[in-house]
Order: structure tokens, then sequence, then C-alpha cells
């Protein structure tokens, strides 16, 4: 493959785009690969298409590995199956829906489990036909609130998502163990670091759930990890319960006057002024911070909760959305207060909130941090402007209307499995799989016959890869000031040529090159422009990113050709003679190792 | 490669599916090579996308050699660009228009004429930026009022669309040429018969324009060829337009009762009696029809025209159609003749229509057919029931409006270019070619600077292969009663290999068989299914359509295998020591002829 410059489809720009916050979306723009259509929706240009393109072949050929069958569904589905699993709705205002002609509901589809389970039953009715596992590489559409950082967060994207089918849930467990697998492999291939950590399922449902992520600073997920090996992502996180306490020694509780206490800082400063605990003083820790929000449930209601946690922490919202799903979650605005005068802004208490309000009937549901066990001694709000209560206990004067996972994850906090502290990190999720169990086949009747003629309802699980994403998360782990740096693998090209200068015997030289290399089966990029100044061409081949520069141009006079690899590391003066071989060597080792 | 039919996922169907009329539709779902998951939306399994696959590749290779960039736009785009040139609204019901949750206005694209422009607008700028021709292979949508016939015509497909854009026409007269040839090689390296024909260009507007149809008795395009080398859509036949002719011998026009003339061949058998014609008889081709039609605009305004033609001649609504683009066509309803109590139902007459109404600015439009030249003389209605005019000459005693292409062609009509009596076939149309100009740049200013430093509005050419309906027309052409034949270049398979009966030893060979040519790269789907009947196996293998079937089974007692053509042809025994080569040597055959 021989790619010229000088006409191919390609304008590089010297500035950032205004709307670019990452490298990755800076660079794969400046670059000419991609172009935006609208927010969230790219156009591919031509490099960009050949580093997609080779992104695919690589999870489609370890997919075929793992045994895995590729089919492919369309994007455009009826409302009818995602209505049977509730998915519909669910999806709130993340789903593009849209009406045919005969005023029937459509969809585009954001994932494919319907689907699968459904064409499974279509084709399958015997535990012979399992295990069974199904793939395709495939454009799915999320109407994301926020499209963000270029293709990592974007409307129009393209998945590779798997399903597994088995009879049993050690053939899921299999199954999953199989994906898991074929995703270390895809994700070494590509040279992408990644770690492995517990999820949450989310919208899709199911039990055992990991993502793969890839560590960057830019990532949207923070995971953490624990000198003993636990690692999750942070909306995963437990957090461990402590024992419970004794009140028998608390005195009883009492409300106090607290003026010019807007903080919690300035709360604890008053308290340990004017109402000091005998045994050490009060901390941000012993006051309990309760946080209205309002949930928008998929049917379309709204509803205010109110979350209590220690004052010393502050809320999550990625953390509350997991636990809330499908209800979308945000901190409460005037509207939403309105309808609950007892909400006192600032002095918001207990006693006001789930089972304790006078009418727990009509009160709003009150959620605990999994820290609230009984026995435990709180300063919190007294319903009344400038009155907090002091020495009220959980399990004696209040209890919640359930718990909630949403504190923020702070480094030191322990592992929920004991293996010690946590540390934080943020990461790019590229990967998501999980055992799905029987949701889909059982809402969408997926039954085959076992071995003794009896129907039983199958088992799933669901892997997915963001390929395009995987395509930004793999320019954010490799480029540099200057430009996009790929590996061999997925690079648009083998070996950037440049000829500069304008003698004539440069472009002879550097032709003959690229005619041999090309021939050869090895990709050339070839900087055949003549007018151009070297200056611009190096700059561009540190834009585009080829693993492997060659220039023709003084130093043929003197019989040599410059290799410099891209990613820095010696630059090597060739003979003319030799550079051939030695090009073809350089570039087979790059893609045998990479 | 090698696909095992004991895990591959498929099932075939003994049956015909219910709501298949074509018998491509037919074998790909009972072979197990697509699903229908909505009304014109299709699923593919895992052979039908190796079959789709494979045709993609070679429109691909084409493209590629034909100098075409490859890109890739996004499906679901913002309603801007369409709106600019017009196109949102003219599509009508066709597109699928959907808000996105910021409430801003979507479509699925049909086509991408203005994203392609924008691109290059975005990217060129100067005369050395030209000649450039890009394309993408990408999935597409259109609302059709009646998805039929499968894949032929579905709401969601895979279509390649290129464009060129040059500075001018003689560019573009040679980009146009250059993709023409590369249809011709796409269609006969896929081994698809098919012909070129003129064409109207409908809603994509722009001049020159060909269609490449496939023949076939169950295609929806009806074209014409005559013995001196004219072809062309029936659409896009034009009627020589007579001589005019003197009306001085003609009578005044004169209204006769016309009882019991329900019918046109009753009204020419009563005015032959009763009021017959000096120099010959009346027939139907003297009596003047008017069809009342009931036009939707893009708009949704709906407007009542009248079309007049010979009456030995009936509509034909695909010509109405593509002549009054961008509005749908149907034929009135007794909804749109209440607003119209001038328009008496069998008696409509000139009198009371376009510029002979009493008052022509409320009156419907009348459109004549290009054969009622001034000095024609007719016997039509007298708008009263039970009535005609006869000797109504046009010109002296009626005009229209205007004239159009509405009459259906017929097998022996003139060649408007003179070139003999036309001829009539079907077909599937499965590429169209045509010179756009400076339509869309115009509309959305894409100019480059010249050799003079002056702008130029770029000129386009669009150029459309539809590649799912291409595989069905492959599969419409090469198929027998039990099933499907596909030429070797684009089967799922190179062999079909058969394992029969119980006998360990067949098992045995066949395994060594499937991996002696899998690993020369020969693409085997091998029937290893242990307890199935060789008649089963034999029908899914004619079902399949791989082109070679080898069967291992009671002939491997005395030492021989059998190779079979699956389009028919010998059946062969080969020794099985030579069998291996002896395929190979056929599947290089196929495939160097293909």
């Amino acid at each position: 493959m021989l790619l010229r410059l000088s006409t191919l489809f390609v304008r590089t720009l010297r500035e950032d785009p205004a709307d670019a916050e990452v490298a990755s979306h800076r660079l794969l723009i400046r670059a000419g690969y991609i172009r935006r259509a609208a927010p969230g929706i790219y156009t591919w240009l031509p490099l960009g298409l050949r580093v997609l393109t080779k992104v695919e072949a690589v999870v489609r050929e370890e997919m075929v590995a793992a045994g895995a069958q590729e089919v492919h569904f369309p994007a455009l589905l009826p409302r009818e199956p995602y209505e049977q699993t509730g998915r519909w709705a669910e999806y709130g205002p993340n789903l593009f829906r849209l009406k045919d002609r005969r005023e029937n509901d459509y969809l585009l589809a954001p994932t494919h489990e319907e689907m699968f389970t459904l064409l499974v039953k279509d084709l399958c009715s015997s535990y012979k036909d399992l295990p069974l596992t199904l793939f395709q590489i495939q454009t799915k559409y999320r109407d994301e609130a926020r499209p963000r950082a270029g293709l990592i967060r974007g409307r129009e994207f393209v998945m590779k998502d798997a399903y597994s089918f088995d009879l049993d849930d050690d053939g899921l467990a299999q199954a999953y163990e199989n994906q898991r697998a074929a995703y270390q492999r895809i994700f070494d291939r590509l040279g992408l670091e990644h770690v492995i950590v517990a999820a949450v399922s989310g919208a899709m449902g199911g039990s055992r759930s990991e993502e793969f992520l890839t560590p960057t600073p830019i990532g949207e997920d923070t995971y953490v990890r624990s000198p003993g090996g636990y690692a999750a992502n942070a909306e995963a996180v437990t957090t461990p319960v402590p024992d419970q306490l004794s009140w028998a020694d608390v005195p009883a509780a009492h409300v106090e006057p607290t003026p010019d206490a807007p903080t919690i800082d300035a709360l604890v400063d008053l308290v340990n002024t004017r109402y000091p605990r005998a045994d050490r003083p009060w901390t941000a820790a012993d006051t309990l911070k309760n946080v209205v929000l309002a949930l928008t449930h998929p049917g379309g209601e709204r509803e205010v909760v109110v979350v209590g946690l220690p004052g010393d922490r502050d809320v999550d919202m990625k953390r509350i959305e997991a636990a809330l799903a499908p209800a979308e979650v945000e901190v409460a605005g005037d509207a939403d207060l309105v309808a609950h005068p007892e909400l006192v802004r600032g002095y918001i208490g207990p006693a006001v909130l789930g089972p304790n309000a006078l009418d727990p009937e009509t009160s709003v549901r009150y959620l605990l941090d999994p820290r609230v066990v009984p026995g435990t001694r709180w300063v919190t709000g007294a319903n009344e402007v400038d009155k907090h209560v002091l020495d009220l206990v959980a399990g004696r004067d209040f209890t919640g209307s359930g718990t909630i996972e949403a504190a923020e994850v702070r480094a030191g906090d322990p592992a929920p499995d004991g293996s010690g502290p946590l540390e934080l990190a943020r990461g790019i999720e590229i990967g998501h799989i999980f055992q799905l169990g029987r949701k889909y086949a059982e809402a969408l009747d997926l039954k085959v016959l076992d071995a003794n003629g009896k129907a039983q309802v199958v088992t799933m699980g669901s892997y997915g890869i963001g390929v395009t994403r995987v395509l930004a998360a793999l320019a954010e782990a490799h480029h540099d000031d200057k430009g996009l740096a790929w590996p061999a693998h997925v690079a648009p090209a083998n070996v950037h040529l440049v000829a500069t200068g304008k003698d004539a015997a440069v472009f002879e030289t550097a032709e003959r090159l690229a005619a041999e290399w090309s021939a050869q089966g090895i990709e050339v990029l070839y900087d055949d422009r003549p007018k151009v100044s070297p200056g611009v061409k190096f700059a561009d081949a540190e834009l585009f990113g080829v693993p492997l520069v060659v220039v023709v141009g003084r130093g043929l006079a003197s019989g040599v050709v410059e290799v410099r690899p891209r990613s820095g590391g010696e630059v090597h003066e060739i003979p003319v003679a030799e550079v051939v071989d030695h090009v073809a060597a350089r570039v087979a080792g790059l893609l045998g190792q990479a």
C-alpha cells in the first residue's frame, strides 16, 4: 500500500480546535483523522478509518479465536423487544427514539441484549446448540447529556458487543473467563495498558461484572486498588460497615442555637466552643450532612430524596447514580423544594425525614451512608434556621429509609475485603464484561430443552468493547506534544517516507523506496509534495504518528538515508543500498513484538 | 478458514417464509443468511455476513483501484445541511427524522451529498486539491412506503456511495467515465449481469445520469432497448413529439349523448355507430382520457391535477412520479374530488381544466401527454354525465397547462433518438451514476481557487451501489429451486465438505481434508454433524450454495470421494489421495475465472 500525501484527502491543522479538551481529541482532529459532524458525532477521514479498521481487525480476530461467531444487527429497531424488558422506559433521555411513517415507535439501539436474545430464541432449541457466543462490531447510539472528549464519549460510536449463551452457571462462568482472557489478548496486542476492576452492572442488570480501564488522568472513571489486590471502579466500592455502638452513655439529644455557622467547619468550631464533648473534640465526621437530591425516574416522575452522610465526606454523584439507576439524579433545585416546606435549607435533620417524619407515608425517602450504624452519635440540622441538634443517636433517635453508597471514596479508605488501604487513580473504560444471568432470557422467554427434554431458561453473559473509544484511548496513551505516536499494529501505515528539498535524485530515490516497500507489503505513507518545506513535512510526520519515519534528503549526496523512530530513540543514517532491507526488518520487528 | 456445521450459528428452514415474495428473499431466509428484525430491516447471520463482506471487499478494491479514497460518515446527522439544500423537506415521509434530548432536529441519512460537500469544503481550498473522488460503504436509511422483496427494497441498507469533485465539466466527465468503468469491473467480478440505461436523476438533481440494472423478471424497474443501441429506464424514455396537424377540414366540436358507455371500448363502439368518422373508424387512440391525480408536495400541501393522454394508453405511475418529483403522487380519492365539483367522474373533459376553465386561476392544472399536439382531434368527456364531445381539436378548442410523460411505454414504441422500436424488460437497479454538477456546491458554497486565484464553484458527480441489494440480486441471479448457488468470489466458503454415514473412517478422512484445505487458505464449510442423515446434509448443501460440494461417504470404502459442482455439471469420483490437490486446483480455477 502506498499513500501519497500529494493526493491524500487530509488537511493538518497547526492550531488546536477550540472545543477539544483532551489530547486524543485535539490530535485526531489536527492530524486529519476525524472531523466533527455534530456534537458527539464524527466523520472518519482516510487516515482515521485505516486505524479504526486495524483496531476492529484485532478485536475481530481475537473474538473468532475465542470461538465467537460474528453477526450483524440493525441499528434501527422496533420498540417492542425493549418494551418487554422495560428498557424502552429505563433508558430515559439517553435513548434516541423516533417514529416511522406509520407512527410505529423505533429506537437507535444503544445495546442489543434484546435482539441477541430473540435471535438465539429463533435459531436454537436444544442444549446441543449451546454453548454459543455471538458478537458484532456495529454502530451504536446514545443521546449523552454531555458528549465530551471527542471519541471518548460520543453519541454515535462503534462497539464490539458479544453475548454468551449457556445452559447453566458453570457454562456462563467459563464463557466469561474465556472472554476475559480474549480481552486481555486484545488490549495487549493493541498496545493499550489496562487494569481490570470490579464494576456495578448498571442498566444492564446481572451479577458479576468487571471493567477494563486504561489508566489516564483524563479518564472519566475513578478506580481503586489495594495492596492486597482488590480493584474496583469507585462506583462499585462498598463501605465496610462499622460495628454498632452502645448508646448507654450518650446524653439525650438536645437542640441548640447555632447562629453564624453556615459551613460544617464553622459548626464544628461552634459546638466545640459552646457544647464540648467530654471524650474528644467534635470533628466534621461527627456531623450528619443531609443532601437533597431530585430523581427523575424512567417514566418521568420526579422524586425528592435526602441522603445523609458524615459531614467530612462529599457526595459522589457517579456513585449515587450507580446506586439509584435507572433513575437520573441531580441536586434538588428550588422548584423541588417548594413542595417540601419541611426541608429548611442548611438545617435539614432526620426528624422530618423518612420514617422519622410526622407522616412517614408522605415524607421524602431518607437514605443513609453505611457508616451511620445504630449507636453513632451526630450533630445535625434541627429543621429550624440557626438551630442544630446534638447527641442525636442513630437507632435511638432516628432511622433511615435505607442505605446508599453516596459518599466519595478517599485514598486510604479500607478495601471492603480487608486487603488494605485504597489508592485512587483515573482511567477510561475500554471494556466491560458481565454475567447477565437469566434476566433477558426470562423477559423474552429464551429456553432450550436440556438433556432430559425439560425446558430450561438460558443464562447469558455480555461483553463489550468501545472500539472508537479504544482508538481514542490509544491516541491518549501514545502521543507527545508534537503529535500522535501509534503502536505499530494500529498505525495508519508502517513507514512514513519523507522526501525533502528540490533535488530530483531525492524524489527518484524516494519513489523507488516507496515502490519497493509497498511491493513487499509494507504500508508506506509517502510525503511526495514537491513544494512543501522540510519543516512542514517533519511537523506533519510528527502529527500523523507513523512509527518509523524515513527521510531522504541532503544525506543522499553522501549516500545515506535517515531512519527515525517516531517515539524517540536513536536516529540512524543508513546507506541507501541497505535501507530497503533495514526498514523491512525493523517493520517486521515492530509488528512482531507489538 | 474452517466452519463446522455442528457449531455454526445457523438454522435452515424447509418451508418458505410466508412474507417472502421473491426467490432471493425466500432462500436467504431459508438458508439462514438473514433474519427479519422489522419491516425492511434485517439481521445478518454468520453466513450472510461472510457474503456481504466479500461483496463489500470487491466494491472497495475497485473503488481504491479507481483512485477513490475511503471515508466514513455518521448515519445520524443534523438537519441544517439538508435544510440548506432543501432536501429536509423534499424527502417527505421517506426520511427518518428524530429529535435529540435538546429538541434539535436530526435525520438518519438516506444519502450523504451534503456531508461530502461540506467535508471537501472543510479540507480543500485550491484547484491543486482536485480532482478528488471519495467513497464510503455505509448503512443508510429510507422510510420506504412499501419495503418489499427482502433486501431489494429495505429501510436500513448498505450503500457504497462515491462523489467526485472537479474544477470543470471536462474533469467531471472524466471522473464519471472512470467510475462507470469501475462499476463495470465490479459487476463483472461479482458475476452479475448488468445493462447500463439512461436514467432520470430524481430527487438528486443534476444532468447526465445512468443506471446499472441487472435483468430479472422480478425487478421493480422497467427498461427499454432499441436495435440501434438506445437504452433507458422506462421512467427516462421521452415520447417523440408528432408533427402538428392542420385542422382546416375538422368539423366544429360537438357534444353528443353517449349513454351506456362506461368504458373506452364501449365509447368507441358507440361513436363509430352513431357518429362515424369519414376517413376511418374511431379507435381508442382517438379518445382523450383524463386521469385525476393527487399530489402531496414536500411541504405537505395537497394538489389535484388532471393528466390527459390517449385512451389506448394506461398511465404509468412510476413515470408520473419521476416527472413530478419531489411531490408524491397517487390517484385522487373521493375526498380530493369533493373540492372540485366541476370534475364529473367518467366524463371529465378539457373545458373545465387548466387554461380552458372559466377561471383558470382556480382550476386544476391540466398536464397533457406529448402526443396531444395542436391539430390532433379527440373524443373526450363533456363534463356532464352520459355526454362526450367529439372533434375537439387540440390548439383550436383547448390547451394544457403543460406536458407530462405520463403514459406507459409499450414494446414497439419508437426510440426517442430514432434508433428503432423499443423492447421492454425488467431489472433491479444495482448502481446509479450521475453528474450532479454544481447544485450542492452552490447550495453549500463549495469553492476552490483556480490557477488564477479566482474562486470557482466545484462540480460534482455522484456514484452509488446498493451493496445489500447487489447481494440479493446475486441470489436472484444464481439459484435454482433447491437453493442458492453463489458465484465463487462471493460464496461464504470455497468448499462445502459433507461427511455422511456413521463410519469413523469417513469422519477421520473428512477432518483431514478440512484441515489440509484450510491450512492452504481454502475456506471450508464442513458438515461434521454426527447424527444427521445424508438427505438433510445434501439438502442443506444445496440451500447454502457453496460452489463445490465434496462428499466423503460410502465411496471411501473403494477409495474415492465425490466432487459435485453446486450449479450442475459433472460429478467426479476422485481418489482420496488426489482429492486435496484436485479441489485446490478447482477452487483456484473458480476464483481465477469468476
